[in-house]
């Protein structure tokens, strides 16, 4: 069987998406300044925070969008999604560069702020049940009867391969980096730069423990549904693994490394009050790993860590 | 008669300060998404409020206390300062770095949180008078009494060469950048960056319309005292330029730009929407001058804007 998302892939995302997103620049960092205790020193932080819509979902957003373009898949008819998240807004911000419709479906109990962000990103917004699977299923129904392009908040090639192309830029960036930390909700970013660093950096996963979907989808040896809950819930809470994700953390020995939430909050902290980086609760888990532990960088090992989203509201900080 | 200030000078601040701080990343955005109107595309962002204490004042502190160590003048006496903004938490910072004691003083009328975040970096804080002049006062003839070093905000060479480094970073980061725009206060800044590219890049001075000490010394042919008020008065609210400063921005032809209230706190605004930089009013300011059109870039010049602190309360953002 071959791998459903190759190295070629993300290469040729990469060429896609050039002039849609930002690259992001890396700032170096010094690991006591955050907390790290005993290195790694200096560490590397990529501010993807910095992308178009707040996080690195534009990425694969703009892929999904330009290939499907390139295919004859991208009618007027527009696009659809289900996402009240980051992934909702990349993909309403994508389609409003490229010049389609973008439906995007929430539960009811979406946060009205929520709504409104991505009514202003000019997308149509749809409130369907309760839950998220309910928004899933009306943005499916809602593609199939109009021809629109539905697109998956993590588990489509396209996206995946997207998201991997933050993983070329950092190697251009930090050229002998060892290991990328990242978060990880339905896998997208990790199968992305897993897949996009194969043979040349090793990618570490980090959850809260409160919504293991990797460290439960190893566990089992396949995908498994897990509790969704804690203060990252918004960015990180997908019930379970994406099927790519799985692949590519299986064939690249990507571990899961769980953090409390008490270290993703005062990992957020300090990113606020030591460097001025204002993050996301599901951003800070990345860099939680290093403050509590869960991660150990062995000494002289050079390890970046992906700042993946700033959709918070900054007025817990100060 | 010789200058005040050489590019000798900033090139040896700069191999003093080396480790001390950090090298700030640069960001490469669109000037749509930050409401530049036909403006220079792309141009570059210095991410200095990354930088230690918030902002670039630690560059010009860590040469201040490093040169005097290297000349025998930095005793266990420590150094004094007269700030309670962003010059008062670099000196605080450096020094306890360095391992040398400050006293910072600060009108009895500073706000309770810039007197606890001085105290919090290990700093004895000494409240005297109303106004910053009586701060002035009282830390001078503290340090002639005890035989500590005197920082000055922006008007000695030390720290103005210190400022510079910034300048001979970005001039690395962005080689071919035609100008460089920046906030300037007393001056520290722009004269840094102003000698540290002299030849090779142009600087614009960005004032408040409300505290105008370049424009106004620029008009009179020296430095004269103005009125100080405004948003960004925390930060930019010198009342008159410092005289390398005046000697630097005449000897490079460095302009004053004025912008308005309204137009700094709309930057303020995009940068945390479209690009999640949370960043303080006076620096903002850089920004407006090209928001509001106050500096129109030639259609492909290269422009740079120095994002230089970010020591603000992000509650009233999100
Ligand atoms: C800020 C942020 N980080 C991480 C993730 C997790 O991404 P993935 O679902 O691709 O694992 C998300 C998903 O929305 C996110 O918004
Ligand atoms: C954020 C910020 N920008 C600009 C300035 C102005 O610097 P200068 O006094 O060197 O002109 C200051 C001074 O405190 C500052 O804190």
């Amino acid at each position: 069987m071959s791998p459903s998302l190759s190295l070629g892939d993300v290469m040729a995302a990469r060429g896609r998406i050039e002039g849609s997103v930002r690259r992001t620049p890396v700032a170096e960092v010094d690991p006591a300044a955050l907390g790290v205790a005993g290195g790694p020193d200096p560490f590397w932080l990529k501010l993807e925070l910095l992308q178009h819509s707040g996080s690195f979902k534009a990425r694969g957003a703009f892929n999904r969008l330009l290939s499907a373009r390139e295919s004859g898949h991208l009618t007027s008819t527009g696009v659809v999604a289900a996402s009240g998240g980051n992934a909702g807004l990349a993909v309403a911000y994508a389609a409003g560069v490229v010049g389609v419709p973008a439906e995007i479906h929430v539960p009811t109990t979406a946060p009205a702020v929520k709504v409104a962000r991505l009514a202003a990103l000019g997308a149509r917004v749809v409130q369907e049940g309760t839950e998220y699977a309910h928004a899933q299923e009306s943005a499916l129904a809602s593609a199939a009867a109009s021809g629109a392009l539905f697109c998956h908040a993590y588990d489509q090639p396209e996206i995946c391969a997207g998201q991997g192309t933050l993983g070329l830029e950092l190697a251009e960036q930090v050229p002998d980096v060892d290991t990328v930390v990242l978060a990880v909700g339905g896998g997208g970013l990790m199968a992305g730069v897993a897949t996009a660093l194969a043979g040349r950096a090793r990618v570490v996963g980090v959850e809260p423990e409160t919504i293991p979907t990797l460290h439960a989808a190893l566990a089992a040896g396949e995908p498994v549904d897990v509790d969704v809950s804690g203060i990252a819930a918004d960015s990180l809470g997908a019930r379970r693994l994406g099927s790519i994700a799985f692949e590519a953390a299986t064939a690249n020995d990507v571990p899961s490394v769980l953090v409390s939430e008490a270290a993703i909050i005062e990992a957020r902290e300090r990113l606020w009050r030591e460097c001025r980086l204002v993050v996301e609760h599901g951003c800070a888990a990345a860099v939680a790993a290093l403050v509590e532990g869960a991660y150990r960088p062995d000494p002289g090992e050079r390890v970046a860590v992906v700042l993946c989203g700033a959709n918070t509201d900054p007025r817990d900080l100060g």
